[in-house]
Protein backbone atom coordinates (compact mmCIF):
# COMPACT_ATOMS: atom_id res chain seq x y z
CA UNK A 1 0.00 0.00 0.00
CA UNK A 2 1.38 3.61 -1.02
CA UNK A 3 0.26 6.45 0.80
CA UNK A 4 0.57 10.20 -0.80
CA UNK A 5 -0.21 13.53 0.75
CA UNK A 6 -1.86 16.13 -0.56
CA UNK A 7 -1.52 20.17 0.28
CA UNK A 8 -3.65 23.19 -0.47
CA UNK A 9 -1.71 26.40 0.51
CA UNK A 10 -3.14 28.33 3.10
CA UNK A 11 -4.32 32.07 2.83
CA UNK A 12 -2.60 34.08 0.04
CA UNK A 13 -2.92 37.75 0.14
CA UNK A 14 -5.18 37.95 -3.27
CA UNK A 15 -7.33 35.63 -1.58
CA UNK A 16 -8.11 38.12 1.04
CA UNK A 17 -8.79 40.70 -2.00
CA UNK A 18 -10.79 38.46 -3.11
CA UNK A 19 -8.80 39.11 -6.67
CA UNK A 20 -8.09 36.21 -9.78
CA UNK A 21 -4.34 35.60 -8.81
CA UNK A 22 -3.56 32.42 -11.27
CA UNK A 23 0.01 32.59 -11.79
CA UNK A 24 0.83 35.88 -10.29
CA UNK A 25 3.18 35.17 -7.18
CA UNK A 26 1.27 36.78 -4.44
CA UNK A 27 2.50 35.71 -0.82
CA UNK A 28 0.99 33.86 1.97
CA UNK A 29 -0.78 36.14 4.49
CA UNK A 30 0.25 35.37 8.32
CA UNK A 31 -2.82 33.45 8.66
CA UNK A 32 -1.79 31.35 5.58
CA UNK A 33 1.48 30.51 6.88
CA UNK A 34 -0.47 29.59 10.13
CA UNK A 35 -2.39 27.38 8.04
CA UNK A 36 0.70 25.28 6.98
CA UNK A 37 2.15 25.10 10.68
CA UNK A 38 -0.60 23.18 11.38
CA UNK A 39 -0.67 21.16 8.75
CA UNK A 40 3.20 20.08 9.29
CA UNK A 41 2.53 19.45 13.13
CA UNK A 42 -0.42 17.37 11.96
CA UNK A 43 2.18 15.37 10.10
CA UNK A 44 4.77 14.89 12.50
CA UNK A 45 2.10 13.89 15.16
CA UNK A 46 1.07 11.60 12.91
CA UNK A 47 4.59 10.43 12.07
CA UNK A 48 4.79 11.23 8.72
CA UNK A 49 8.07 10.76 6.70
CA UNK A 50 8.76 11.85 3.23
CA UNK A 51 11.06 10.90 0.79
CA UNK A 52 10.51 13.58 -1.83
CA UNK A 53 8.64 16.86 -2.30
CA UNK A 54 6.67 18.37 -5.15
CA UNK A 55 5.33 22.01 -5.82
CA UNK A 56 4.69 24.67 -7.98
CA UNK A 57 6.73 27.54 -8.85
CA UNK A 58 4.68 29.83 -6.67
CA UNK A 59 6.08 31.07 -3.55
CA UNK A 60 2.56 30.57 -2.16
CA UNK A 61 2.71 27.05 -2.20
CA UNK A 62 6.62 26.95 -1.90
CA UNK A 63 6.25 28.83 1.23
CA UNK A 64 3.73 26.38 2.71
CA UNK A 65 5.51 23.29 1.69
CA UNK A 66 9.02 25.21 3.91
CA UNK A 67 6.61 25.75 6.73
CA UNK A 68 5.27 22.04 6.79
CA UNK A 69 9.18 20.55 6.26
CA UNK A 70 9.93 23.06 9.24
CA UNK A 71 7.76 21.47 11.70
CA UNK A 72 8.42 17.98 10.87
CA UNK A 73 11.90 18.67 10.92
CA UNK A 74 12.39 17.52 7.57
CA UNK A 75 14.24 20.45 5.72
CA UNK A 76 16.31 17.70 4.27
CA UNK A 77 13.62 16.44 1.69
CA UNK A 78 14.62 16.79 -1.53
CA UNK A 79 12.14 19.35 -3.51
CA UNK A 80 11.01 19.50 -7.43
CA UNK A 81 9.65 22.31 -8.59
CA UNK A 82 7.23 22.33 -11.84
CA UNK A 83 4.97 24.96 -13.29
CA UNK A 84 3.13 22.45 -14.34
CA UNK A 85 1.73 22.28 -10.42
CA UNK A 86 1.07 25.86 -10.83
CA UNK A 87 -2.59 27.31 -10.31
CA UNK A 88 -5.00 27.52 -13.17
CA UNK A 89 -3.98 30.20 -15.54
CA UNK A 90 -6.65 33.49 -15.10
CA UNK A 91 -5.50 34.79 -18.44
CA UNK A 92 -6.84 38.43 -18.61
CA UNK A 93 -8.71 38.70 -15.28
CA UNK A 94 -5.36 37.75 -13.25
CA UNK A 95 -5.35 40.90 -10.81
CA UNK A 96 -8.83 41.98 -11.18
CA UNK A 97 -11.19 41.80 -8.02
CA UNK A 98 -14.01 39.56 -8.49
CA UNK A 99 -16.33 42.30 -8.02
CA UNK A 100 -14.56 44.25 -10.61
CA UNK A 101 -15.07 41.44 -13.34
CA UNK A 102 -18.45 40.87 -12.43
CA UNK A 103 -19.30 44.69 -13.21
CA UNK A 104 -17.03 45.06 -16.63
CA UNK A 105 -17.92 41.37 -17.54
CA UNK A 106 -21.06 41.05 -16.72
CA UNK A 107 -22.42 38.19 -13.91
CA UNK A 108 -23.72 35.85 -16.44
CA UNK A 109 -20.35 35.73 -18.61
CA UNK A 110 -18.25 35.53 -14.90
CA UNK A 111 -20.31 32.61 -13.73
CA UNK A 112 -19.32 30.94 -17.77
CA UNK A 113 -15.78 31.16 -16.58
CA UNK A 114 -16.21 29.90 -13.61
CA UNK A 115 -18.43 26.86 -13.78
CA UNK A 116 -17.38 25.73 -17.16
CA UNK A 117 -15.04 22.74 -17.46
CA UNK A 118 -13.52 24.07 -20.87
CA UNK A 119 -14.09 27.55 -20.94
CA UNK A 120 -11.02 29.66 -21.03
CA UNK A 121 -11.11 33.41 -19.45
CA UNK A 122 -10.20 36.49 -21.53
CA UNK A 123 -6.43 35.22 -23.02
CA UNK A 124 -3.32 37.61 -22.22
CA UNK A 125 -1.70 39.32 -24.99
CA UNK A 126 2.04 38.57 -25.69
CA UNK A 127 3.35 42.24 -25.12
CA UNK A 128 1.07 42.02 -21.61
CA UNK A 129 3.20 43.08 -18.27
CA UNK A 130 1.18 39.68 -16.90
CA UNK A 131 2.76 37.25 -19.80
CA UNK A 132 4.85 34.28 -18.25
CA UNK A 133 7.46 34.55 -20.77
CA UNK A 134 8.34 37.74 -19.15
CA UNK A 135 9.00 35.73 -16.04
CA UNK A 136 13.10 34.36 -15.57
CA UNK A 137 11.65 30.92 -14.21
CA UNK A 138 9.69 30.36 -17.38
CA UNK A 139 12.60 31.21 -19.75
CA UNK A 140 13.10 27.15 -20.05
CA UNK A 141 9.54 26.56 -21.39
CA UNK A 142 8.52 26.21 -24.62
CA UNK A 143 6.48 29.01 -26.31
CA UNK A 144 3.27 26.79 -26.77
CA UNK A 145 3.60 25.43 -23.18
CA UNK A 146 3.13 28.91 -21.76
CA UNK A 147 -0.35 29.73 -21.40
CA UNK A 148 -1.94 32.97 -22.22
CA UNK A 149 -4.91 31.50 -20.19
CA UNK A 150 -6.50 28.27 -19.00
CA UNK A 151 -9.55 26.62 -18.80
CA UNK A 152 -9.67 23.56 -15.81
CA UNK A 153 -9.68 21.04 -18.49
CA UNK A 154 -6.09 22.70 -19.80
CA UNK A 155 -4.84 22.34 -16.08
CA UNK A 156 -5.62 19.41 -15.94
CA UNK A 157 -4.29 18.37 -19.43
CA UNK A 158 -0.78 20.38 -18.61
CA UNK A 159 -0.61 18.66 -15.57
CA UNK A 160 -0.88 15.00 -15.76
CA UNK A 161 2.45 14.55 -17.82
CA UNK A 162 3.97 15.55 -14.30
CA UNK A 163 1.80 13.38 -12.59
CA UNK A 164 2.25 10.24 -15.47
CA UNK A 165 6.14 10.63 -15.78
CA UNK A 166 7.36 12.69 -12.76
CA UNK A 167 5.42 11.64 -9.91
CA UNK A 168 3.41 8.55 -9.90
CA UNK A 169 7.26 6.37 -10.81
CA UNK A 170 8.29 7.31 -7.14
CA UNK A 171 5.17 7.12 -5.88
CA UNK A 172 4.87 3.05 -7.67
CA UNK A 173 8.67 2.84 -6.19
CA UNK A 174 7.91 3.19 -2.88
CA UNK A 175 9.02 6.91 -1.82
CA UNK A 176 6.41 8.39 0.66
CA UNK A 177 5.43 11.95 -1.24
CA UNK A 178 4.19 15.02 -0.61
CA UNK A 179 2.49 17.52 -3.07
CA UNK A 180 1.84 20.75 -2.19
CA UNK A 181 -0.48 23.10 -4.31
CA UNK A 182 -3.16 24.71 -5.32
CA UNK A 183 -6.95 24.78 -5.51
CA UNK A 184 -6.70 23.48 -9.79
CA UNK A 185 -3.56 22.23 -9.78
CA UNK A 186 -4.73 19.82 -7.12
CA UNK A 187 -8.34 18.90 -8.51
CA UNK A 188 -6.43 17.94 -11.69
CA UNK A 189 -4.77 14.97 -9.71
CA UNK A 190 -8.09 14.28 -7.62
CA UNK A 191 -10.32 14.46 -10.48
CA UNK A 192 -7.45 11.60 -12.06
CA UNK A 193 -6.91 9.07 -9.49
CA UNK A 194 -10.66 9.31 -8.27
CA UNK A 195 -11.99 9.51 -12.32
CA UNK A 196 -14.30 12.12 -11.55
CA UNK A 197 -16.59 13.73 -13.97
CA UNK A 198 -15.83 17.06 -16.05
CA UNK A 199 -19.01 18.35 -14.01
CA UNK A 200 -18.13 16.78 -10.36
CA UNK A 201 -15.07 18.22 -10.15
CA UNK A 202 -15.92 21.49 -10.40
CA UNK A 203 -18.07 21.46 -7.49
CA UNK A 204 -15.06 19.74 -5.23
CA UNK A 205 -13.58 22.04 -3.45
CA UNK A 206 -10.39 21.37 -1.32
CA UNK A 207 -9.79 22.81 2.12
CA UNK A 208 -6.89 24.83 2.46
CA UNK A 209 -4.45 24.10 5.01
CA UNK A 210 -5.52 20.54 5.51
CA UNK A 211 -3.64 17.36 4.91
CA UNK A 212 -5.33 15.09 2.33
CA UNK A 213 -4.26 11.38 2.30
CA UNK A 214 -4.60 9.01 -0.43
CA UNK A 215 -3.67 5.44 0.22
CA UNK A 216 -3.17 3.62 -3.08
CA UNK A 217 -3.02 -0.02 -4.12
CA UNK A 218 0.30 -0.81 -6.51
CA UNK A 219 -0.99 0.36 -10.10
CA UNK A 220 -1.90 3.53 -7.78
CA UNK A 221 -5.77 3.45 -7.50
CA UNK A 222 -7.17 5.16 -4.49
CA UNK A 223 -8.37 2.06 -1.49
CA UNK A 224 -9.27 5.27 0.80
CA UNK A 225 -8.22 8.51 1.24
CA UNK A 226 -8.92 10.84 4.39
CA UNK A 227 -8.22 14.41 6.18
CA UNK A 228 -5.78 14.78 9.21
CA UNK A 229 -6.75 16.31 11.70
CA UNK A 230 -9.86 17.26 14.84
CA UNK A 231 -12.76 16.41 12.34
CA UNK A 232 -14.97 19.49 13.40
CA UNK A 233 -12.05 21.83 11.97
CA UNK A 234 -11.93 20.22 9.35
CA UNK A 235 -16.19 20.58 8.51
CA UNK A 236 -15.31 23.88 9.34
CA UNK A 237 -12.08 24.54 7.02
CA UNK A 238 -14.34 22.50 3.91
CA UNK A 239 -17.65 24.68 5.03
CA UNK A 240 -15.65 27.90 4.94
CA UNK A 241 -13.89 26.77 1.06
CA UNK A 242 -17.56 25.84 -0.17
CA UNK A 243 -18.93 28.84 1.29
CA UNK A 244 -16.44 31.14 -0.37
CA UNK A 245 -16.44 28.86 -3.65
CA UNK A 246 -20.42 29.83 -3.72
CA UNK A 247 -20.09 33.42 -2.85
CA UNK A 248 -17.37 33.46 -5.69
CA UNK A 249 -19.82 31.37 -8.02
CA UNK B 1 33.23 33.87 -17.83
CA UNK B 2 31.14 31.96 -15.28
CA UNK B 3 29.64 33.16 -11.65
CA UNK B 4 29.77 31.05 -9.05
CA UNK B 5 28.84 32.10 -5.55
CA UNK B 6 29.31 31.00 -1.94
CA UNK B 7 28.26 31.44 1.24
CA UNK B 8 28.86 29.85 4.37
CA UNK B 9 26.06 29.74 7.07
CA UNK B 10 25.76 32.36 9.88
CA UNK B 11 25.97 31.53 13.38
CA UNK B 12 23.97 28.66 14.73
CA UNK B 13 23.07 27.28 18.39
CA UNK B 14 26.46 25.37 18.87
CA UNK B 15 28.46 27.92 17.44
CA UNK B 16 27.33 29.95 19.99
CA UNK B 17 27.66 27.45 22.48
CA UNK B 18 31.21 26.67 21.53
CA UNK B 19 30.40 23.24 20.80
CA UNK B 20 31.85 20.78 18.27
CA UNK B 21 29.08 20.70 15.57
CA UNK B 22 29.96 18.51 12.62
CA UNK B 23 26.78 16.55 11.21
CA UNK B 24 24.53 17.82 14.70
CA UNK B 25 21.79 18.68 12.56
CA UNK B 26 21.17 21.89 15.13
CA UNK B 27 19.53 25.40 13.64
CA UNK B 28 20.54 29.06 13.27
CA UNK B 29 20.47 31.28 15.59
CA UNK B 30 18.96 34.86 15.33
CA UNK B 31 21.87 36.12 14.78
CA UNK B 32 22.35 33.76 12.35
CA UNK B 33 18.95 34.27 10.58
CA UNK B 34 20.07 37.96 10.12
CA UNK B 35 23.68 37.05 8.36
CA UNK B 36 21.63 35.32 5.92
CA UNK B 37 18.80 37.81 5.18
CA UNK B 38 22.07 40.38 5.06
CA UNK B 39 23.36 38.04 2.44
CA UNK B 40 19.83 37.95 0.47
CA UNK B 41 19.78 41.49 0.17
CA UNK B 42 23.30 42.01 -0.98
CA UNK B 43 22.64 39.87 -3.63
CA UNK B 44 19.63 40.55 -4.82
CA UNK B 45 21.28 44.79 -4.81
CA UNK B 46 23.86 43.51 -6.41
CA UNK B 47 21.51 41.69 -9.37
CA UNK B 48 22.31 38.25 -9.08
CA UNK B 49 20.04 35.46 -9.65
CA UNK B 50 20.33 32.09 -9.82
CA UNK B 51 19.02 28.93 -11.60
CA UNK B 52 20.42 26.51 -9.48
CA UNK B 53 21.27 26.50 -5.54
CA UNK B 54 22.99 23.83 -3.70
CA UNK B 55 23.23 22.79 0.25
CA UNK B 56 24.04 20.21 2.36
CA UNK B 57 21.40 18.34 4.33
CA UNK B 58 21.88 20.17 7.75
CA UNK B 59 19.39 22.54 8.25
CA UNK B 60 21.68 25.82 9.54
CA UNK B 61 22.87 25.36 5.80
CA UNK B 62 19.04 24.78 4.19
CA UNK B 63 17.62 27.61 6.42
CA UNK B 64 20.47 30.08 4.98
CA UNK B 65 19.74 29.34 1.66
CA UNK B 66 15.89 29.61 1.94
CA UNK B 67 15.97 32.90 3.76
CA UNK B 68 18.34 34.18 1.05
CA UNK B 69 15.90 33.54 -1.73
CA UNK B 70 13.17 34.46 -0.02
CA UNK B 71 15.35 37.69 0.52
CA UNK B 72 16.36 37.66 -3.28
CA UNK B 73 12.18 36.96 -4.23
CA UNK B 74 13.64 33.84 -6.01
CA UNK B 75 12.09 30.81 -3.82
CA UNK B 76 11.35 28.96 -7.03
CA UNK B 77 15.45 28.05 -7.69
CA UNK B 78 15.40 24.49 -7.52
CA UNK B 79 17.93 23.63 -4.50
CA UNK B 80 19.87 20.32 -5.18
CA UNK B 81 20.96 18.59 -1.11
CA UNK B 82 23.72 16.39 -0.94
CA UNK B 83 25.20 15.05 2.46
CA UNK B 84 28.96 15.85 0.33
CA UNK B 85 28.33 19.19 1.27
CA UNK B 86 27.53 18.41 4.87
CA UNK B 87 30.54 20.03 7.70
CA UNK B 88 33.35 17.98 7.93
CA UNK B 89 32.55 14.90 10.38
CA UNK B 90 33.91 15.79 14.03
CA UNK B 91 33.51 11.89 15.39
CA UNK B 92 33.19 11.86 19.02
CA UNK B 93 33.84 14.77 19.60
CA UNK B 94 30.72 16.29 18.11
CA UNK B 95 28.51 17.48 20.68
CA UNK B 96 31.58 18.63 22.72
CA UNK B 97 32.26 21.63 24.08
CA UNK B 98 35.50 22.67 22.89
CA UNK B 99 36.93 23.43 26.92
CA UNK B 100 35.00 20.26 28.29
CA UNK B 101 37.30 18.76 24.94
CA UNK B 102 40.42 20.51 26.22
CA UNK B 103 40.04 19.27 30.01
CA UNK B 104 39.22 15.52 28.67
CA UNK B 105 42.26 14.87 25.60
CA UNK B 106 44.36 17.90 26.80
CA UNK B 107 45.26 20.96 25.15
CA UNK B 108 48.07 19.70 22.74
CA UNK B 109 45.97 16.83 21.41
CA UNK B 110 42.83 19.25 20.41
CA UNK B 111 45.55 21.40 18.82
CA UNK B 112 46.92 18.52 16.70
CA UNK B 113 43.19 17.63 15.96
CA UNK B 114 42.75 21.42 14.91
CA UNK B 115 45.79 21.42 13.18
CA UNK B 116 46.73 18.46 11.02
CA UNK B 117 45.39 18.08 7.76
CA UNK B 118 44.69 14.68 8.04
CA UNK B 119 44.32 14.34 11.47
CA UNK B 120 41.16 12.40 12.70
CA UNK B 121 39.44 13.04 16.16
CA UNK B 122 38.41 10.21 17.73
CA UNK B 123 36.13 7.87 15.65
CA UNK B 124 32.07 7.30 16.87
CA UNK B 125 31.09 4.07 17.13
CA UNK B 126 28.04 2.18 15.00
CA UNK B 127 26.09 1.51 18.28
CA UNK B 128 26.78 5.65 19.18
CA UNK B 129 23.16 7.45 18.89
CA UNK B 130 25.24 10.07 17.04
CA UNK B 131 26.07 7.30 14.15
CA UNK B 132 24.29 9.05 10.99
CA UNK B 133 23.42 5.82 9.80
CA UNK B 134 20.49 5.97 12.45
CA UNK B 135 19.46 9.17 10.63
CA UNK B 136 16.77 8.65 8.23
CA UNK B 137 18.11 11.45 5.60
CA UNK B 138 21.48 8.78 5.40
CA UNK B 139 19.80 6.15 4.83
CA UNK B 140 19.95 5.35 0.87
CA UNK B 141 23.96 6.15 1.31
CA UNK B 142 26.16 3.22 1.62
CA UNK B 143 27.65 1.88 4.65
CA UNK B 144 31.46 2.64 3.51
CA UNK B 145 30.39 5.84 2.99
CA UNK B 146 29.01 6.96 6.50
CA UNK B 147 31.76 8.68 7.95
CA UNK B 148 32.93 7.93 12.18
CA UNK B 149 34.77 10.75 11.88
CA UNK B 150 36.96 12.38 9.56
CA UNK B 151 39.97 14.94 9.09
CA UNK B 152 39.98 17.84 7.05
CA UNK B 153 41.14 15.52 4.35
CA UNK B 154 38.30 13.23 4.42
CA UNK B 155 35.86 15.75 4.29
CA UNK B 156 38.04 17.66 0.89
CA UNK B 157 38.15 13.55 -0.72
CA UNK B 158 34.13 13.43 -0.24
CA UNK B 159 33.41 16.64 -1.50
CA UNK B 160 35.35 16.77 -4.41
CA UNK B 161 33.31 14.06 -6.76
CA UNK B 162 30.41 16.33 -5.98
CA UNK B 163 31.69 19.14 -7.18
CA UNK B 164 33.15 17.46 -10.34
CA UNK B 165 30.29 15.41 -11.46
CA UNK B 166 26.99 17.47 -10.44
CA UNK B 167 28.09 21.38 -9.87
CA UNK B 168 30.75 21.71 -12.28
CA UNK B 169 29.47 20.51 -15.52
CA UNK B 170 26.25 22.81 -14.30
CA UNK B 171 28.17 26.16 -14.48
CA UNK B 172 30.35 25.06 -17.23
CA UNK B 173 26.80 24.90 -18.72
CA UNK B 174 26.33 28.46 -17.85
CA UNK B 175 23.93 28.01 -15.17
CA UNK B 176 24.33 30.60 -12.70
CA UNK B 177 24.81 28.67 -9.26
CA UNK B 178 25.25 29.28 -5.23
CA UNK B 179 26.01 27.15 -3.39
CA UNK B 180 25.23 27.50 0.61
CA UNK B 181 27.59 25.36 3.00
CA UNK B 182 29.84 24.48 6.16
CA UNK B 183 33.27 26.28 6.72
CA UNK B 184 35.18 22.96 5.55
CA UNK B 185 33.10 21.83 3.33
CA UNK B 186 34.00 25.88 1.66
CA UNK B 187 37.31 25.10 2.19
CA UNK B 188 37.40 22.03 0.04
CA UNK B 189 36.12 23.53 -3.08
CA UNK B 190 38.29 27.04 -2.59
CA UNK B 191 41.50 24.63 -1.97
CA UNK B 192 40.58 22.73 -5.68
CA UNK B 193 39.57 25.61 -7.33
CA UNK B 194 42.78 27.90 -6.13
CA UNK B 195 45.31 25.21 -5.65
CA UNK B 196 45.99 25.89 -1.86
CA UNK B 197 48.44 23.51 0.34
CA UNK B 198 47.27 21.20 2.91
CA UNK B 199 49.11 23.39 5.19
CA UNK B 200 47.73 26.60 4.12
CA UNK B 201 43.77 25.98 3.82
CA UNK B 202 43.93 24.98 7.12
CA UNK B 203 44.62 28.87 8.14
CA UNK B 204 41.73 30.16 5.48
CA UNK B 205 39.13 31.49 7.02
CA UNK B 206 35.74 31.98 5.50
CA UNK B 207 33.63 34.87 6.70
CA UNK B 208 30.29 33.83 7.72
CA UNK B 209 26.80 35.37 5.87
CA UNK B 210 29.37 37.37 3.13
CA UNK B 211 28.45 35.85 -0.73
CA UNK B 212 31.96 35.14 -1.87
CA UNK B 213 32.12 35.79 -5.80
CA UNK B 214 33.90 33.46 -8.10
CA UNK B 215 34.75 34.48 -11.69
CA UNK B 216 35.95 31.21 -13.83
CA UNK B 217 36.74 30.65 -16.88
CA UNK B 218 35.71 28.47 -19.00
CA UNK B 219 38.15 25.40 -17.85
CA UNK B 220 36.39 27.40 -14.22
CA UNK B 221 39.75 28.37 -13.42
CA UNK B 222 39.48 31.10 -11.25
CA UNK B 223 39.96 34.78 -12.48
CA UNK B 224 39.48 36.20 -9.67
CA UNK B 225 37.08 35.78 -6.75
CA UNK B 226 35.80 38.97 -4.07
CA UNK B 227 33.58 39.14 -0.82
CA UNK B 228 30.24 41.10 -2.06
CA UNK B 229 29.57 43.97 0.26
CA UNK B 230 30.36 47.21 2.84
CA UNK B 231 34.04 46.70 2.88
CA UNK B 232 34.50 47.75 6.42
CA UNK B 233 31.54 44.93 7.63
CA UNK B 234 33.44 42.41 5.26
CA UNK B 235 36.83 43.01 7.26
CA UNK B 236 35.01 43.28 10.41
CA UNK B 237 33.82 39.88 9.41
CA UNK B 238 36.90 38.10 8.61
CA UNK B 239 38.80 39.36 11.84
CA UNK B 240 35.86 38.06 14.24
CA UNK B 241 36.05 34.73 12.18
CA UNK B 242 39.79 34.63 12.11
CA UNK B 243 39.89 35.20 16.24
CA UNK B 244 37.55 32.75 17.07
CA UNK B 245 39.47 30.26 14.87
CA UNK B 246 42.49 31.86 16.88
CA UNK B 247 40.55 31.09 20.31
CA UNK B 248 39.54 27.31 19.13
CA UNK B 249 43.17 26.39 18.50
Amino acid sequence: MKKLVLLRHGESIWNKENRFTGWTDVDLTPTGQEEAKSAGQLLRESGFTFDVAYTSVLKRAIRTLWITLDQMDQMWVPINLSWRLNERHYGALQGLNKAETAAHYGEKQVLLWRRGYDIQPPTLTIDDKRYPGFDVRYSNMSKQDIPLTESLKDTVTRFLPYWIQTIAPQVSAGQQAIIVAHGNSLRALIKYLDNISDQDILNYNIPTGIPLVYELDDNLKPLRNYYLGNLSEIEKAMSDVANQAKANA
